[in-house]
């Protein structure tokens, strides 16, 4: 009933409106923030034909599995900035967002990429003055771990 | 002027019409085939606006740079193979292409991609027979390292 | 009571057997198997000062982090690989360690190596026939997450 | 016959000496600088018993290659760094030698590490002001490719 909002569900909101509105290639993959919190991120992504990387197989695309571990992976690590920025104005926090990069990405392979819908889970390994170490993880519906990245990721 | 046609040259037109029928990422992306021999394989991908990544700067989304990396590795990958194989039909070399899969890839993003088009480029460091290992690297029109791939790929 | 021993006890004592006695790198570093089950390797390295890598804040050096990461996913690839062979001689299952190799190994190095003994401890991600993907982690006395691996072994 | 000594080689000297002398961990694997300059590091290191990590196949244990191509790769981005800063004393450049660290590395274990002695090199992928990358090759002496490596460093 109340209408007070946490500062956090605020930001997290606007977080989510970039997410799609200003990350073309997020929405052309169709990719939607499961949930967010400080201790971890999770995105979801639907089958569909389009992603698709082996035709005989019907499997998920390396390239979207890269994908969407990828930018897991930096939501996770701009929270974990954000942790550390304590009470600064949500623009600048957002400005942080938009200058925010990968360094480098590693992605396994585990199992195919079947499923209906998948789910991937960032968590925080390092969080560092100036880099952030990100471990990601995507499960289908089956909860079965299809692949699993770790990124490293810097403010510009 | 003649009319003969290298066995090479038509697996190359084989592989080709794989790479874009058979796997709809590749389609959805815009991911061509620029050149393809034995010692290296090269894809070509044109900027537009649903592969941004970072509305603010105008580049290509990571994600984007991985799924070309990783496209380019198990082409380069799946020639190696081929290169090895010898003698044997056509249909049994695309058959392996079928089953051949990615076990592992890191990316480094090392530019901003910024250009209008991108070149990746594979060459293969390891053809063992169970396992291939290849090096990839994307650049813009202007001949800058965009990021560099190295993956692992193996026949299921 | 039971003087009974069973085929595990027995396997894993050749193994530390081996680890120490014909590996001589790892006799060099100081390391010990901690402990050994199918689901769990960890492996022991006091901190001495000839493994020291930066003389001015006294921690361990990388390389022998990476080895360790390296030496402990090995093992945990190994009897990943012990628990799907069944029910075949010893004799077999230590032949196919002697053939067992890194493709390749991916550490992130997450906190200073300072400590005065360090655990790592390694987790099976995928047991495939050919390839097997192992996580592993290295802890202080104090279990501070010093360090991260992610390797991919395959039997040559 | 001049007496003159360049500002570079008076570091070089500088930092072969930190090299062996400060970092126990080199030492006791016994690597050498064989060169360095802007553009490229050479570290040399010569095969011995207690390096092996097969006694079946006596090659260099997968532990020291990441050892050479870590330390390679560090040398690498620290002369990147010192490049850049252009015209400061050389204190204050090894001071920040003494800073500079690992955040991630990557190892390609390419062919069996056979040989009596081996050379890594190291070249600069990426030198920004927070965050530099290099690509390392190891070979033996008959110039074949033993492994390669990719490593993020940073100036703590």
């Amino acid at each position: 009933m109340s209408p007070k909002v946490s500062n956090f569900d605020k930001l997290v909101r606007q977080v989510e409106d970039i997410f799609v509105d200003n990350i073309p290639f997020n929405k052309l993959l169709g990719m939607h923030i499961e949930s967010l919190d400080f201790d971890c991120a999770k995105v979801r992504i639907d089958m569909r034909e389009e992603l698709v990387g082996n035709f005989m197989q019907g499997i998920l695309h390396g390239g979207v599995i890269a994908s969407v571990l990828d930018v897991t992976g930096g939501m996770t690590a701009f929270l974990g900035q954000v942790k550390k920025m304590g009470d600064i104005p949500d623009q600048a926090k957002l400005q942080r967002l938009a200058t925010f990069g990968t360094i480098d990405l590693r992605v396994d392979y585990l199992r195919p990429g079947k499923g209906k819908y998948f789910i991937s889970e960032g968590r925080v390994l390092r969080a560092g003055n100036k880099v952030v170490v990100t471990r990601t993880e995507l499960f289908n519906e089956a909860r079965d771990l299809i692949a699993a990245g770790i990124g490293t990721y810097v403010a510009v």
